[in-house]
């Protein structure tokens, strides 16, 4: 299940990066699950990283060998996450590193790898290095749909997402793919999200508002409260285009934390069994702190979200979970709406609030819980979806 | 769905101490929905209640009227729990109290009131009024199990624990119920745990053995995170039995943490939609806090629950729910255990491990998951229920 179109959008090639998908048979013989992004010697590369401790063994090669400078390519396997694998899985993502700079004769440091799948099996290096021509061969500059096709898993549709904006006269271009839909927060069956610009930007300014952007976006973002041992998001500036600096980057930025927000909408939109797509908008609070911590608790909350699955509006667990969340507000001044609803206040039911109107608005296929503390003047927003039997089923079978 | 036998213990009587059942109509006709107990004039009464500041009416009277002194009456209905109402409720919740004063020849103060159902709806105050005087007719020193009944909710038996011990030769007896098996963390569709003794206790003593017990037991439980707004754990000492002091109060205390562990642990064996039975147990931490904090997020994790559920060895989310708790751990320190069986060390898998010994072990209904993170001295064990398709249908249809 999923909600939204989730129509692809037509994404425009961008000059400097050019994707390539092939089939490595790594669980699923005949899957299209292996993703080359060849990349502009011109290229600038950012990226953030999960923070799980037990982060897997393509993240912290990717980290390394990023900080070495010079990234050519990324390469992304689906079906297996070369996580819990230890020192035999740096082991093996540094061998398939070496496997395509061998082929593409570049430096192994040069290659970004990325794994996404299963947890705790060891990685078929050998199958990945032999489907790496195949992959080279298939680089094509408007490959993004197939990219973002090739790097899912229990997504049920690809999502990606485009913007351009003009410069100083000249226009840029920015594509972004993401992968994701369980594990979500912000991850794992694990999300992955490459962003791509044909823009000149400086490394550490692309890292600045990657950062930024990834904490508006994916940051702001659950499915499952679960977070990924593999997460990434890793932009690529290829500096074909227009220069942004200075001033521009303020613009260029605008514009590039509304695609990260896109896409990571698109990923709730497809979040594992979802049947709604909910924004939890908390205001009026003391800190955007103490906002996140009430949004984020609503939001995790099961017993809201399987209300939310059965289009209930059984708003008694939404004041629960405000009021578990260990913020000292003063339940007379809250205030829940939900679609424009005003269904709660004073620690009670509104008084004219009906069952009917509730209803209605929970049978919505997009949720707004607007929910106003009377205690200050920060806010923060985050999105989420249901839990439904799907959910179950998706993440009982996930290994069958 | 349910874990373990369920077996109601054969409960002694309590001198001191009397329940009486009826039926007041609250939610369905005929439902036995309503308990009293009454209290002797010795008794010492002490409870904790839950943190949630949209914390039911109830809640806050039966704080208030414990403050007061003299508890004579405890007043349970079920099918309503009169949060979320407000000031309406409080007067609720207080004319409840007067009502029962005035039938039973105490003050309004006398008696602490507990409710436990529905949220949001308005109590239905006559009803309950009605049915008052039918309860203090059935009031017997031998309806334990009745009243354990009487309190129930989604939970699909009664749950019950008795104890005796020896305090300088004389006989005492502990005995406790409880209901919940949803928002439990620990909790509502409610919590609620009634505890008494015939020991004669010192009110202070009480107080503190029974915040510390609850904090080893019901603090350590959780089925979904959520935490109710009515949750109360009250212990009466009826004073008719043997003086329990000084250093007598230990070995009292040893036996009480043991009865409230046995309460604990039924609530998560009746837990919503469980078919599992399971142990966290978190050792070789640098302190309590971040034992809990590992053991917690296992605990709480969606695709931990869901692969508990499934029987599925999946034990690397195991290991991502270790990892995103925020302790900053050595991985290579950390081993993994179920039920005995040797999983994870190193970062990886055992060498030893075979997915059919994993698989073995997942399919038992009671499941041990030890976790040692080789940098301390400290343990922390809690208990939880896994996420099962029951979990969704009970909790989506709730109000239906």
């Amino acid at each position: 299940m999923a909600t939204g179109s989730g129509a692809f959008p037509d994404m425009p090639s961008i000059a400097g990066i050019r994707a390539g998908i092939a089939s490595a048979g790594i669980k699923k013989a005949g899957h299209r699950d292996l993703v080359v992004f060849e990349l502009g010697e011109r290229s600038q590369v950012a990226a953030v990283f999960t923070r799980n401790v037990f982060c897997a063994a393509p993240v912290k090669v990717a980290r390394d060998h990023l900080m070495a400078g010079a990234p050519r390519y990324l390469l992304i396997n689906t079906g297996n996450a070369n996580a819990g694998t230890g020192e035999h899985g740096l082991v093996a993502a540094n061998a398939c590193c070496e496997a395509l700079a061998h082929e593409a004769g570049v430096s192994a440091q040069q290659v970004l790898p990325y794994s996404t799948g299963v947890i705790g099996e060891p990685l078929p290096v050998e199958r990945i290095g032999a489907a790496l021509g195949a992959a080279l061969a298939d680089l094509a500059s408007d490959h993004w749909q197939q990219a973002a096709t090739g790097i899912m898993t229990t997504d049920t549709r690809p999502k990606g997402a485009t913007r351009t904006l003009q410069i100083n006269g000249q226009s840029v271009t920015i594509n972004g793919i993401v992968k994701g839909s369980g594990m979500i927060c912000p991850n794992m069956a694990t999300m992955l999200v490459f962003i791509a610009t044909d823009a000149a930007i400086e490394q550490a300014a692309l890292a600045a508002m990657l950062r930024k952007g990834a904490d508006l976006s994916f940051n702001r973002i659950t499915v499952d409260s679960d977070t990924s041992t593999n997460d990434a998001c890793t932009m690529v500036a290829t500096g074909e285009g227009a220069v942004v600096a200075g001033d521009d980057l303020e613009a260029f930025a605008t514009v590039l934390d509304d695609l990260m927000l896109e896409l990571a909408q698109a990923v709730i939109r497809d979040g594992e069994g979802a049947t709604k797509f909910v924004a939890i908008e908390v205001a009026d609070a003391q800190s955007e702190e103490e906002a996140l911590k009430i949004a984020y608790s609503v939001a995790h909350s099961p017993l809201v979200k399987t209300a939310l699955s059965a289009s209930d509006a059984n708003w008694g667990r939404v004041l629960m979970a405000i009021g578990k969340a260990g913020v000292d507000l003063d339940v007379a001044l809250t205030t829940l709406t939900i679609n424009g609803v005003l269904i709660a206040q004073y620690g009670e039911r509104a008084p004219g609030y009906s069952e009917e109107a509730g209803s209605r608005a929970m049978s919505e296929e997009d949720i707004v819980i607007r929910i106003t503390l009377g205690r200050g003047d920060q806010a923060a927003t985050v999105w989420t979806s249901d839990l439904s039997h799907e959910y179950v089923t998706i993440n009982a079978e996930y290994r069958t």
